[in-house]
């Protein structure tokens, strides 16, 4: 069988478990095209040949181990791993090898999975990026913080890679990369052994090429095997497209992506799809969610501002800085609106809709030399917890891709992905329709 | 001035700020005091003398640092500590050095205290114990998993420890060791870098001899600078007695306790103190509460249980495997009706009550034979994320403390403080009074 890194995770895992292909030949043939590739897209931060092979080889010889049976994937830079170096992509921690793995790396060798390597982060997940660049046009950046895992599932280096959000640093990469991000229910996956930036905000997801892939992935990360297995939407879905207050900031192709979500979203829900705004509740939550991500990072970073202060970035020293100018009374007043919001939000979900589509970036993916992207359009869906899920829906004006998130109600991650799939089934293109 | 060991913290930070001692006077006496009692509480996993020494010359020579400028403290065993070993309570990390502090150690260094030491945690903070002997008569526990900072506490060891609390392991110490224990809202305090069992119902917190003390440790732990002054209460606060389903189990000394409390409460509150039931939406939480916490368990210490099981105590493997046990419908049950009591009590605060004062354990200190304590009359209320604080009201038929918690809706964690300050001045015996 050739091309094998082009399979998605679910094809791969049922081949996999069928002994139609063995670990050991996905695994090279990932490597393969890293190789041919890595020089320019610059996604792995560390690669754990060596271990990894011996994993495969382990793998295809033994009993069929889990979900992820014999699966290759990139983690995050930001999540600890016993066995390969975890820098946090800040060069204080370069060459740093943890005493253990964070939980969700456990979990995911436990379901079977093969840790290829780790792929590249900004520091320490914020805004001074990698060298990662956009597999689409190189001059374009991945987008940030999970950039390397986005570029490399985009450049079929690997069918699935671990993220993490804080802000928008889930949904805005795979909205650049043109992959599918997951970004789960707030406390889905464990951000034990993980660097926090902030507790309150930080979600970890992942990134596939598919709708079920990335369902397959958070099971595993998570623990919530129903996530495995996608159910087929039986009833209409009320949908909604919700364009948030920051919609004078998104671009053409922002808008056009809108437009081709609403009618893959009335396919859908059979119906017709309205507009939506946030309960008047949610307003400042995209302000509250700066200061509360500054505030925390503030505090989070204390020990490396004070002992390593030379080898942080100018921009997160100036961040830091900024955080600790903001007042406690501010910032429990952030928390509490944040409160407030996630229960007129529940409210919403409970009586007028199941699902909303909104922008996931601004557009498409900026020149590298621009930064890794604004994460404006995702602050408040993180703040809130709710599950959200890119998918995208075309390309911009440079040939990049542009998607749109779809959004459920708190804890609704399996009904999220219910409806991203047929979402994903109902859009115009079939050459971007889910294809596992 | 002679013994300096016996002061409170917020004592020692008054004389310290005037320069009337110095820290390194506070120190010594603390080791002093250490050198005459450790070997038979045996509250300290390790002590960083040196280390410890030379920050308090330092302190000593240059200007007033923080909050705790110069205050010696205990820092549980479970949380990183980047000159001291930490070991979570488990022979698998018997010497390790983490790469950095945890967010709440570091911001105690920089808030001006030195950490002295670590103290005891029984093994990865659940029930298999250490060997902390209970001050007050070393036949029995100091309960846990806090074991020793509670013991190092209550032995004028250290005028302040942190602990952590997943089902009762900040209150139910401070009950046997006859401290203050101050266990804040859940998320108040970072839960990185300490080793997690439960990200759902980890709470950081501290011991201290005073409530002052214990608003002092948490102020500088959460940054929330504002518990470190609290305010007198000016109008009547609404308190009412919670016995709670668990009341069965309550022996007669902890009857005896909530009666004393309740007369206290009645001048605190100038008149009538009722009982209060739980919403009865909150049935069932404290067996939510258990298999939450070891279902999340499970998958937590996956990377421990895959690579070293023969270290780990087989109680703890068993405790995993039961959690492993519980489908993911059920815990995703329990967690919705977490949400839901946590609801109902934002209304019953809003509404009914402003204090209520519950058990602390089910009564004195058992033997250490027969274990830790059970941490029943806690998990309800570590699951629903509310600010609870220990006081010592008297002492039981073996002479050994007993305490009751004092709880204040979600958030009032400020209210908590000034509401048990005034309790502790209500109390019938003044040598149990606060003393700052």
């Amino acid at each position: 069988m050739k091309d094998l890194e082009s399979l998605s995770a679910t094809q791969a895992i049922k081949a996999l478990s069928k002994r139609e292909i063995k670990a050991t030949d996905l695994l090279l043939s990932c490597l393969d095209r890293i190789g041919q590739k890595e020089s320019v897209v610059k996604a792995w931060a560390s690669l754990g040949k060596e271990n990894a092979l011996s994993r495969a080889k382990q793998l295809d010889k033994g009993a069929f181990q889990g979900l992820l049976h014999g699966l290759p994937i990139g983690v995050k830079d930001l999540y600890d791993t016993y066995d390969l170096p975890t820098s946090y992509g800040s060069p204080i921690y370069a060459n740093h090898y943890p005493v253990a793995d964070a939980v969700a790396v456990a979990l995911l060798r436990q379901s079977g999975a093969i840790i290829l390597g780790k792929t590249v982060t900004t520091e320490f997940a914020t805004f001074k990026s990698g060298l990662t660049t956009n597999p689409h046009n190189p001059k374009h950046t991945p987008g940030g913080s999970s950039s390397g895992s986005a570029s490399a599932v985009a450049d079929f280096m690997v069918p699935l890679a671990t993220g993490s959000q804080t802000a928008g640093s889930i949904i805005r990469p795979a909205s650049f990369c043109g992959v599918v991000g997951f970004k789960p229910s707030h406390g889905k996956v464990s951000i034990a052994g993980i660097k926090s930036l902030s507790v309150t905000l930080d979600t970890m997801g992942c990134f596939g090429r598919t709708v079920e892939d990335v369902g397959l992935g958070v099971a595993a990360m998570s623990g919530d095997h129903r996530l495995a297995k996608i159910e087929v939407l039986h009833n209409k879905p009320r949908i909604a497209i919700c364009k948030t207050s920051s919609w004078p900031f998104a671009q053409k192709e922002t808008a056009t992506a809108l437009a081709v979500a609403r009618h893959a979203a009335e396919r859908v829900a059979k119906g017709t799809v309205i507009d939506q705004k946030l309960p008047k509740t949610c307003d400042g939550l995209t302000q509250a969610q700066t200061r509360i991500m500054i505030s925390e990072m503030s505090r989070s970073l204390t020990f490396e501002r004070v002992h390593y202060a030379k080898k942080l970035s100018p921009q997160l020293l100036k961040q830091l800085s900024e955080g600790a100018e903001i007042s406690y009374e501010q910032y429990a007043k952030d928390l509490s609106l944040a409160d407030k919001s996630r229960a007129a939000m529940e409210d919403l979900f409970n009586n007028e809709v199941d699902i909303l589509i909104a922008p996931s970036a601004n557009g498409e993916a900026p020149l590298t030399k621009d930064g890794t992207g604004d994460p404006l359009f995702s602050r408040a869906w993180t703040l809130l917890g709710l599950p959200c899920i890119n998918i995208n829906v075309g390309t911009g004006p440079n040939g990049l891709p542009v998607g749109v998130q779809l959004i459920a109600g708190p804890g609704k991650d399996h009904f999220l992905l219910s409806a991203a799939r047929a979402f994903t089934l109902a859009l115009p293109d079939p050459t971007l329709r889910d294809q596992a």
